[in-house]
């Protein structure tokens, strides 16, 4: 079976499309989320788009290896409900794999967003080749997700961990995890901002902007979230210890170039690394990670519930 | 079959014991490493030794599962070569896998040490019935491993996470991993016998019986492995997020309380941790984790090296 339906659900917007098993996107289209309006009718617009797009690329539902589902957490990927109370609220408790798969009648599966990013990178983009992977994604916040021997990690009750809350520096700002200075209140988009706001600037874009015309004070804050960076890699190697680090989300995406050399010396320093090095790179298939990656959520195996 | 050797090899002393697969110890001898009689000598001896353990529990090389092994790494455990320079150094390069397997004609494996105690706990004591566990051991360093749904995780070319190598506070004393303030560090006996000897202690265990009786520069001491544990558990709640921690080695055997209040603390306060909640829990085999582990070590499939 060489297509499946991946969806990559997010609070605002949501991209459908058809993806081959060699990562390509044969058809997407993106259309609002509109949770507001309810689950209900999110399942039928959802619904609506699939027979389009397969209508548009002359395939059948039977043609299909299944649905895929990137979405963000908390949500249950054994059952299929969504219990996200933060951009989902009036989601809640819903579940999106049995409303596809009655509509449909073929497989159907659900993944925390940040993993079916992970997977897009690692079976089509950026990750390629490489079985231990870690993906930090800088956006809004910074999420992280992580390919032990190919599989996606998971911990306690099948959950994902939150790399983006390791503690960095307890001198930092108080975050929603319950710690002061984890790296997401360092190192994220907010956080810039927030800092940047203190510093007379307008929002984050103002302080890159600022950093590469030299003023001081906004590289004080690239500094500050560098080190953050710098400092979470190190966690990153001494616990999953991975082949290769992929860092994503729009701050990478703009601005690699500029946390490349601190995190580089950081992997020369580690005498406790892989024997074998590590890797570190930018992600390549950027907005259509999240949605390459749910179409191969129905090309790799699941393990079951415990 | 219900029996195994296990072997638990460290610099000074080789503990070696027929175990049971309910994690009982049938009999034990405990032996001189003594490394620097070379490699095949202390195979000669730990071969000698096996046999006279089959001879008092009345029973043949053939009514074994195998003999597992664990050791203290750096070594391989898909290939069997010890590459201990640092404890084991006259062994450099040697293969005790081919050289037990060639005298016993059965099927031999060897293990980080950290990850057969793990095995040990896991199965047998204090990590019963968890899937997803970290156990952390605190002597003379910092040791970790971790089982993830029953196996135990291996990162880049199947090598073992060192988690005793977290970063924690950067103002902390310089460590041979290359950074300033690991948990190592700080936590370790050594870091608490360094940091007692400054304010005029013998050794930790010193520091500890100060602590007991009141004193302020003991429990300064004290206060800041504490809170070195209490960062170090927040790392592995938002990377390894496992179902329980078991705290082991001499250090928690003696004075677990004193860690356990700012421990439980953290478990509270991570919002982001296990939706099922987190146990923690002091290591219950002691001594004997190794041992008894590396007999598991027969009994749990090893996936292939890559």
């Amino acid at each position: 079976m060489s297509h499946a339906i991946g969806m990559d659900i997010g609070g605002t917007k949501t991209l459908l499309g058809i993806i081959r098993d060699d990562g390509r996107i044969e058809a997407q289209v993106k259309m609002p989320t509109a949770p507001q309006d309810g689950f209900d009718a999110a399942v039928r617009r959802f619904s609506g788009a699939i027979r389009g797009l397969l209508g548009q690329s002359n395939l059948r539902v039977a043609d299909l290896a299944g649905i895929g589902i990137g979405c963000p957490g908390p949500l249950n990927p054994f059952t299929g409900v969504i219990n996200n109370d933060y951009t989902l609220p009036s989601w809640g408790g819903s579940n999106i794999v049995k409303a596809l798969s009655g509509e449909f009648g073929i497989p159907v599966s659900l993944e925390n967003d940040a993993d079916a990013a992970l997977l897009g990178e690692g079976y089509a983009g950026a990750g390629r080749g490489a079985g231990n992977l870690v993906m930090l994604t800088f956006g809004t916040g910074v999420g992280g997700a992580v390919l032990n021997n190919g599989v996606i990690y998971r911990g306690a009750a099948g959950e994902h961990p939150e790399i983006g809350h390791v503690p960095i520096d307890p001198g930092g700002p108080t975050c929603y995890c319950g710690l002061n200075g984890c790296l997401e209140s360092l190192a994220s988009g907010s956080a810039i901002a927030e800092a940047g706001k203190r510093a007379g600037f307008a929002d984050s874009q103002e302080v890159f902007a600022r950093v590469l015309a030299g003023d001081g004070r906004a590289m004080r804050i690239l500094a500050r979230a560098v080190r953050a960076c710098a400092t979470g890699l190190w966690t990153i190697i001494h616990t999953f210890l991975p082949d290769r680090l992929i860092l994503g989300g729009g701050i990478m995406q703009e601005h690699y170039e500029l946390f490349e050399p601190a995190m580089l010396d950081v992997i020369k320093r580690a005498k406790l690394g892989p024997s074998t090095g590590m890797q570190l790179c930018k992600a390549t298939l950027q907005n259509d990670a999240g949605l390459v990656g749910a179409g191969f959520l129905m090309m790799q195996s699941k393990p079951a519930s415990k």
